[in-house]
């Protein structure tokens, strides 16, 4: 294989430590203002991770964690209900023109393979799968019949399919069972992939093969530069159940994975909460960043109440800004279908806004280098009732524009919600010595 | 008259403070699962407000402040754009039933006293008004033309019509013409009421007269027992502006002002902002909590971003929720058309929706009693598969349920986003030792 031969490094991680400025860190530094030299001693302390297969070409490489913007992931795949490959191409690719930084394909159903590649021979974003999904739908054999070994070859399938990440649930055991049975939570287990493995060990009596085998999988994406994504199996599906024994049981062993990953120069993303209250998110990113020591951390809203359905983005947006001021670097995306559907193409529109509004909000409140700049610059442009210049720093320019002229306003310089009472309007005349007429 | 000889106190304040228990103060009581005994020592000392005109008939009142649920106010009224006030009174009917608390009446056109009774003679929700927009439409005089006796006829003229609060901007002063000016802010003041005085102060060379004649405005307050929400006129138009000299210095009055009132039994709320990064929200509260000894602070968004015209009501909820559990007590609404337009049906209904979950998260973590119970509902609907169970936890059970029928699963206990890899199927059959099946 031509591509490993020219490589003289595995991972990232690996030529960070060795010194070696790849391709992926130049290009991911200069994306955040950055010089390489700046980001290489994150890279190989694992601070920040590059998630870049070497098999995934299309690739645009970017970084996440610490000192970096915040990024965002969004979640599409097909599912037996809603199975047609091409509206979800479309979905992904709109996603990526709305600004996602990584696609996971969740895909539940039918021929995933083709499609998977389909995405690493097209997407520039970081594509994250979760292998234990794929497991059933691949040998087409239900979940009890499964073994270790096949879990653990849809790994290597995945890796070899040029996948820049996977989740993987190897934090839970099955000393995992009694404590669930054992703290009654409200919720169980709401992890897709951590409640097939708990199905899995339940019904054949086996340990958990992602964390019995973990060595083996470190091996394998080693080799292919498959970043780790530790997935959260016990996070809290409801406001009760959140940073209680289970959830802070199975951070202590993701903790111990993450080191045994940067043993063997492979890279980490630690997943997070979930259903969190406001006031216990902070405390959660703290001891995140403790216990695995500084490995990026990537979160699932949190949502900050239970009873929004429909409304999620919003939920996950706030909770998710307040998670990335405090520490997360990754934020998976909520659409307002979570709960109830699989997102259509406008769920996916309002996910991703409400994730990009609360990774620039957070990137603002923790000082990320030049990240208020635009905030500044649309700042000038209300000054100077610009309204064009509005345009150019909003986040969604098409839904701004489009709000203002269904509604126009009698007078070109001002809104319809305020007309010729309008403060800025006021003000300039005001401060230019000019009468303010109103009427 | 009548009504003010039953009465043997002047408003909620005195009457807490001799002990009195008022038939608003039990309504409001229950309505957070308190007694009266337990609420009147925070409305004597100002830590929490029930705004109440005398007159106004229909109100079922509420308090706002320390210990009690996050309250929510919408900002409706017609302007030149606008003009219909059919379709405005249809507007706050929806929002009352939205679930405001608070319905603030910021019309500046036409004939508005007519449609100011009508609020007052129909309306349960506490309205709110601000005399200063009202000043130019009922004189039909161009601002410069009016008199302070103008402006303070006017707030008698909104007491008398049984108005519960009205925002004045008493904290410029004449000197805050030149700060403004030194300080070279981006946005200047960005308050619509704050921009006309101080254009009216340049105009005409005199001080505020909200702030020269603010003892005879006590008394009308007074009289009516209308509760002063101390407007904020410097608050923060854009991040760059926030918690600067301008915004801070007028703080300091708002909190004299605030003891001026309570020295006459005048309940008070104060105002602010605005535009503020996530990382200086709590720090605005703990200051706005000091400098005014407690009273109820009223909080416009805040906006964590400044780039996503057509999404404020996200920014808003991220920066209320945060606002909220860190002291603010009453949250304004804000909709997908602020700085765009005056809002339709469906803006408010976004806005009064992102507004109810941010007051809603923030009442689950900082404790308020009770607060969580529906959400740990939700949480059991959720474990049983009960869709109708969760629809009547559900904020918005219409729309729930809507996108769940949109895209039907094809088993009826999941939903279209996992089928049968729904994990809490697999967790509910896993613990009961059923065999887990996903094909």
């Amino acid at each position: 294989m031509n591509n490993k031969e020219e490589r003289k490094y595995k991972t990232q991680m690996e030529a960070a430590r060795r010194g070696i400025v790849t391709k992926e860190m130049t290009i991911a530094a200069a994306r955040e203002n950055m010089t390489a030299e700046e980001l290489i001693p994150l890279v190989a302390c694992g601070k920040v991770a590059i998630p870049a297969n070497r098999l995934h070409k299309s690739l645009d490489p970017r970084g996440i964690g610490s000192m970096l913007t915040t990024k965002i992931n969004v979640n599409l795949g097909v599912s037996r209900d809603c199975k047609d490959y091409g509206v979800e191409l479309e979905k992904v690719m709109s996603a990526v023109n709305m600004g996602a930084d990584a696609i996971m394909d969740l895909s539940s159903h039918g021929n995933t393979e083709p499609f998977r590649l389909k995405l690493v021979s097209d997407c520039p974003a970081m594509i994250g799968t979760v292998p234990v999904y794929d497991s059933v739908i691949h040998y087409q054999r239900d979940l009890g019949t499964l073994t270790a070994k096949d879990f653990i070859d849809v790994v290597r399938l995945h890796a070899e399919n040029g996948v820049d990440f996977v989740t993987l649930h190897c934090g839970i055991t099955r000393n995992t069972i009694s404590q669930i049975k054992k703290h009654k939570r409200k919720m169980n287990i709401v992890s897709r992939g951590g409640s097939l493995i708990f199905a899995w060990m339940c019904m054949t009596g086996n340990e958990n093969p992602f964390y019995e085998y973990y060595d083996e999988i470190l091996d394998i994406c080693r080799e292919y530069d498959v970043t780790v994504s530790l997935g959260d199996a016990c996070r809290p599906g409801c406001l009760a159940d959140a940073t209680d024994v289970c959830q802070t049981e199975e951070l202590v062993r993701l903790g111990e994975l993450t080191s045994r990953a940067w043993e063997k120069d492979v890279q980490v993303i630690v997943e997070g909460p979930g259903h969190v209250p406001m006031d216990q998110i902070a405390a959660n990113m703290k001891v995140q960043q403790s216990v695995c020591k500084g490995a990026p951390f990537y979160v699932l809203g949190p949502l900050v109440t239970d009873i929004a359905p429909g409304y999620d983005h919003i939920t996950a947006a706030i909770g998710g800004a307040i998670a990335a001021m405090n520490g997360a670097s990754f934020l998976c995306y909520v659409t307002p279908a979570e709960h109830l559907a699989l997102p259509d193409i406008e769920d996916v529109k309002q996910g991703i806004i409400a994730s990009r509004i609360a990774a620039h909000a957070a990137d603002i409140a923790k000082g990320v280098r030049g990240a208020r700049d635009i905030d500044d610059r649309m700042a000038d442009a209300r000054h100077a009732l610009d309204w064009d210049g509005q345009w150019k720093c909003a986040i969604d320019p098409e839904t701004a524009r489009a709000i203002r002229e269904s509604r126009k306003p009698e007078n070109d310089d001002t809104c319809s919600m305020c007309g010729k009472f309008c403060a800025v309007r006021s003000m300039n005349k005001a401060l230019r010595g000019e009468a303010v007429d109103i009427l």
